[in-house]
């Protein structure tokens, strides 16, 4: 798979490297033949550099997993695909291991699947996948398999990448969305809304947020502490898409319960918190890609509390609220004013291709 | 999840049904909000129907697997999504049980990520799930879990569907591309190049070529016969993108092996070969959905051959080639006339998004 073309014209033993620098995605890439194996090989499997990736077939042979598995997925469409914090590629492997992490499972695998856009400049390609190795190998998950589309210039948006993980729940562990019960502490593992605004500030060029980056992180590191903490941990939640409103939301649907915000106890950053009422939105429905909601039993919360402390991503972790018993699943918050509203389902489209 | 929304109008305990039979994608779809868990719930988890996908949660919770882990990704772009003989929906779960099979593995999961295009109709959306569901049903593998994003008009092409496949592989079982030996025999299980020219027939508007169906359909029962049949089966792949010309190619390469093709004994449909010839195409580098490529140990050749063809999609396999020493890893042919031909890698891209 060395040999080389350029401009699709093969020629036997005679190796020319892709063009990195000044090259450009084109319909060959996506063709499955020599110009998809060149990709490929100097791009993609050189970056992600691992045994299973090397194996060269139409899918990754793995050992035998001890215990049940966990599988997730997500598609990235996310645009602008850099922005301050990260970019598309760090992105599609946090978002998935998080969805892998959420079930309480430890990530072990990941694929990864791109459909590019014709004309998509390969220098742009190559710093989303090396920030997609990076991120990999410091979460110590491996890239195994993978796939490479093309659709013509104007079919697609530079780049979408859909990562689906595989992990292992070790045994005991049993979160999920519907084991919320009334009297449980509602805790979030630091502040709102800092991915959602992050992406915002750069397309809307609000010069005075600079301050503001995505939160963009794998969450299994913080999971595992809170898990090796022996709190009774009810549910964990990443509340991405529609925020923590959207995601208390669906946990109350799951279990059948209300919840009791406390809005004075919701940590958000004052940039963040300025760029949401500039823009005329709620920082409870903009997403995070490096937060945890945890569902605790209230014996347990403070515990719970700590263990997240002790991690850097939970430094500025705080309780946030409780769950109650209510028949309409309500999600309500006390105000700073002292008042009481409902936060309700998002409704409607606030924030478009926000990961 | 069953309270509705419709037209960004949430109304509590209101529920208004989607609109399939005339709505279309709108970007709420995408949100995260009500109106993508109505989308949600009423087209993907009522079609995909298990009970891993209505857990509710961001992954889906599998028991244990007893075996070495397969996992497969595959992104679908196909052009047109309505072909002769398929969709975009049953090409993409045959697709990826296909690349698991191929390994030697049974399929038992998939999951399914979607990139929906604003103003795309949910009729058709609707129908390619029901096409999806049908397949993984009739091949006995669940959709555990999903994802839905949408994109502006103009930024996507009606929709994107990656599925990954996770199977277990029997012990035994070692099916690898670098497993080709000087004198093992190359076997296909039926005629090449269907699916490609349905789908060129179908964009050139081939008035002759109504004939042309493709052949997308799930391998892992021909796999299985195959395997069971106890014949020393070194390599199974699915020709795809390329066509058995590139996948032929790289297995030459991984295995540092040449073959040797006879051009009478490969199988092709003359409708098919009709569109090729008219088109300027080779059907050795078309691509095909439901065909396999077996490399066999040359005592069992005939075994494996009797195998497949007492399988319903294996009814015309043939053997059409020897894989033989050379240090040039070349694939060539004796071609129809007696002479000699290089079978190279497809440069540049004869069929864009083919599947």
């Amino acid at each position: 798979m060395n040999d080389a073309l350029n401009g699709g014209k093969v020629r036997k033993g005679y190796v020319r490297a892709l063009d990195i620098k000044n090259g450009r995605v084109d319909m060959s890439h996506g063709s499955g033949g020599r110009a998809m194996a060149q990709l490929i090989e100097e791009l993609f499997t050189d970056a992600f550099d691992n045994d299973y990736l090397r194996q060269g077939n139409d899918g990754a042979l793995l050992p035998q997993a001890s215990g049940r598995l966990v599988m997730a997925t997500d598609s990235h469409v996310v645009s602008p695909l850099f922005f301050p914090g990260g970019d598309i590629g760090c992105l599609s492997v946090h978002g998935t291991i998080n969805d892998v992490a959420v079930m309480g499972a430890r990530p072990l695998y990941l694929s990864a699947s791109f459909i590019l856009e014709e004309g998509f400049p390969l220098a742009d390609l190559e710093r989303i996948v090396m920030s997609m190795a990076l991120s990999a190998k410091n979460a110590g998950v491996h890239i195994v398999t993978g796939d490479t589309k093309v659709v013509e210039q104007g079919k697609g948006d530079g780049v979408f990448i859909t990562t689906t993980g595989v992990g292992v729940v070790p045994d005991g562990v049993h979160l999920s969305g519907d084991r919320a019960r009334a009297g449980d502490r509602i805790l979030v593992s630091g502040t709102l809304g800092d991915h959602g605004m992050a992406i915002m500030a750069q397309r809307e060029s609000l010069g005075f947020s600079s301050a503001i980056v995505s939160d963009t992180a794998a969450l299994h590191g913080l999971v595992a502490a809170l898990l090796d903490s022996g709190a009774d941990i009810h549910v964990l939640r990443d509340p991405t898409r529609g925020g923590l409103a959207t995601t208390l939301n669906e946990i109350a649907a799951q279990s059948g319960v209300g919840m009791m915000l406390d809005e004075r106890a919701i940590p958000i950053n004052p940039e963040v918190a300025s760029a949401c009422e500039f823009l005329g939105l709620d920082p409870l429905y903009v997403a995070n890609e490096g937060k945890l909601v945890a569902i605790v039993a209230a014996a347990d919360a403070e515990r719970a509390l700590a263990a997240m402390r002790e991690h850097p991503l939970g430094a500025q972790a705080a309780i946030v609220g409780t769950v109650q018993e209510d028949a309409h699943h309500f999600v309500q918050m006390t105000t700073g004013f002292g008042g009481r509203r409902i936060v309700d389902w998002l409704s409607g489209e606030q924030l478009p291709r926000i990961c």
